[in-house]
């Protein structure tokens, strides 16, 4: 298959090329570097990236940013952040792919296990999480000529623990890795409208 | 206790206010009547109204606007509508109720049952509910001063069924008065993160 993963250069995207390289042709998507360049929340960049790279059978979403802080503090503002980015930006990418995946083609996208699991700091995180998560239950239903789109919602990963270890006292951490299978799980599977969990 | 309702003039607004008002100080706030006038997504605007109505025991919004299309023509900027105005609207009156409430006070938001029923048309309610229900399970932690959140998610109401009812096809549409028992088990009750479904 050809697949195309926007956010190839962070900790999850890394581990999925590496996982999907194996069997897969890869084309790697991001702001500032990849095979194609795009930003997830100017929606006309992702369709000229997407028009360049031509018929495609998977597309993976590892990118988006989010606010973390106090919900005393957060402004209107700083909500907006993961609404815009995290969320509006991977659903861009659907908006878009529908239209130019190949017939029984694919869409990932990525959320995280604060939808389900709230951390302190993590208003924005839980919404924007929560939202990928039902999103991708109302698309699946939607999408046209067998297309099908899950969501991954991984723990907190290994790779990221320095970062964001205290955040998430008492969490497990998960390799990178093997949050990969479960976007080869997705892209390889039959499954649609699913929520991916890897904790 | 003295309650502000914001979207008090929509059905499921004036079926609260009638049933809270019969043993609760009722103020009325909405975009264009009520007791004050307030946008939910001008957060300026809140602020000013919430000051003008002075200490205050419990907030419940009724209000929000979603974008309802066919996923294959939605655009970024309908997509926006809900994220901006029933998410971010609501999500706005957190961030400033969470300030003046008296202690032990309450916010009720209002999502719906499609974050967990999909329907035709429905991507943006479906995620814009989700997020809405998610939101409340994150806020509910970190409120402090024994602040309460709750949010209903109400099945379609009958007295909106002539403009919704094809959406909504088998589903069993309830009274808009049976939904404001809801928002008065969240006022007066104790708990708080829950999703209040009325279905």
């Amino acid at each position: 298959m050809k697949i195309a993963v926007f956010g190839a250069s962070g900790t999850l995207g890394r581990a999925v090329v590496e996982r999907l390289g194996q069997h897969h042709d890869i084309v790697t998507v991001g702001r500032n570097s990849g095979d194609y360049r795009a930003d997830l929340t100017d929606i006309a960049s992702v369709r000229a990236a997407l028009a360049k790279i031509g018929p495609l059978d998977a597309l993976i979403a590892t990118a988006g940013q989010l606010h973390f802080g106090t919900l005393a503090e957060t402004t209107p503002e700083q909500f907006q952040i993961g609404l815009n980015d995290k969320l509006l930006g991977q659903v861009n990418l659907v908006l878009v792919g529908q239209h130019v995946l190949n017939d029984g083609g694919s869409i990932t996208l990525t959320s995280g296990i604060v939808s389900d699991e709230p951390i302190r700091y993590g208003s924005n995180a839980t919404t924007v999480n929560a939202a990928l998560d039902g999103f991708v239950s109302a698309a699946a239903l939607e999408l046209p000529r067998g297309l099908r789109i899950n969501v991954v919602s991984p723990n907190v990963v290994v790779e990221s623990w320095e970062g964001y270890g205290p955040y998430f006292a008492g969490y497990e951490p998960v390799p990178a890795a093997r949050v990969a299978l479960a976007y080869q799980r997705s892209v390889e599977g039959i499954q649609t409208g699913r929520v991916l969990r890897v904790w």
